[in-house]
């Protein structure tokens, strides 16, 4: 499958907190940032994620806002 | 200034694709990934963002989806 | 590839506007339904889109908001 | 009320999984497939939900991506 | 219709850059602050918009994020 | 810190209601509207948000959608 999202960043899932509704995920990447993804608590469940779980987050362009100091 | 945003992604742009009303902004970050960003051509006169600027890409964590292989 | 997203529709690409930046690619769905998607046009040429592609349109749950009448 | 959102989708629902904060609303659309909404809990006290209700789903272009097999 | 979209704020258009594909929009709210919609250019055509349409911005409430200084 | 993010709102938060995962803070805006922000527990927790807090809404002009009665 190939996605027209831009944005593809492979890492591990290092923690999972689930409340009824949703979920949050945290991705460790492989340059060492941790990324948080906010996923309905039946898309942990349907993709069986687990800590050590390999992932790619995923990002549109049109959700990517920049900041300059 | 503190961000509830979760994700914040420190580089540098390396392309700008003005439109009329849109742009495509390319970020290189620390670990070499690339990231796409589509922002209004008023937000990147108003951040005068060029190559090489310094800047974080910003995505919230209900932006975020994870793919499994 | 499995994905977090919970919305997935496939159909079949209809149209492609393409600005310099930013183009919207129109998908109709097996149930006749027409689908608008606002997409880079970095991504219209990766995923080689054009008319009569079949597609699946993908939308994450946070970004479904609903109506009643 | 006309609305700029391009993706109107008529359904019914037919669950609700609510949290403190967040609630998961699935509708089914006329087609047959299912669609997953996450939205305030509020926003379901709001507008009266319960399995059965008529409701459309809205989804802005903007938030739509596109797969390819 | 009444709309799970928990933000909702009344103004007026004072601006429309029009671009292939996409288009900003301008909105004056009654306290005067001005919001920045990017929406399509069908859409603004769809919604027959001009400088003085009497709008309503509306923002899912996944899409607000916050900041402290 | 400069934001591409074209909708930064000023108010004062008015609840908070947290979830395990996700939590909705609410704020007044100068001008009295309410504003329904839906952000993860650990941002509240982070930008230690109570009722109270001077904060900004922030919100990416693509989240934007517009509606006309």
């Amino acid at each position: 499958m190939k996605l027209s999202t831009r944005n593809q960043l492979p890492g591990t899932v290092v923690s999972i907190t689930s409340g009824e509704a949703m979920a949050v995920v945290k991705i460790q990447l492989a340059g060492g940032e941790v990324i948080t993804s906010s996923i309905t608590r039946d898309a942990v469940a349907d993709l069986e994620l687990v800590e050590g779980s390999a992932v790619t987050a995923l990002v549109k362009s049109t959700e990517v806002a920049l900041a300059v100091l």
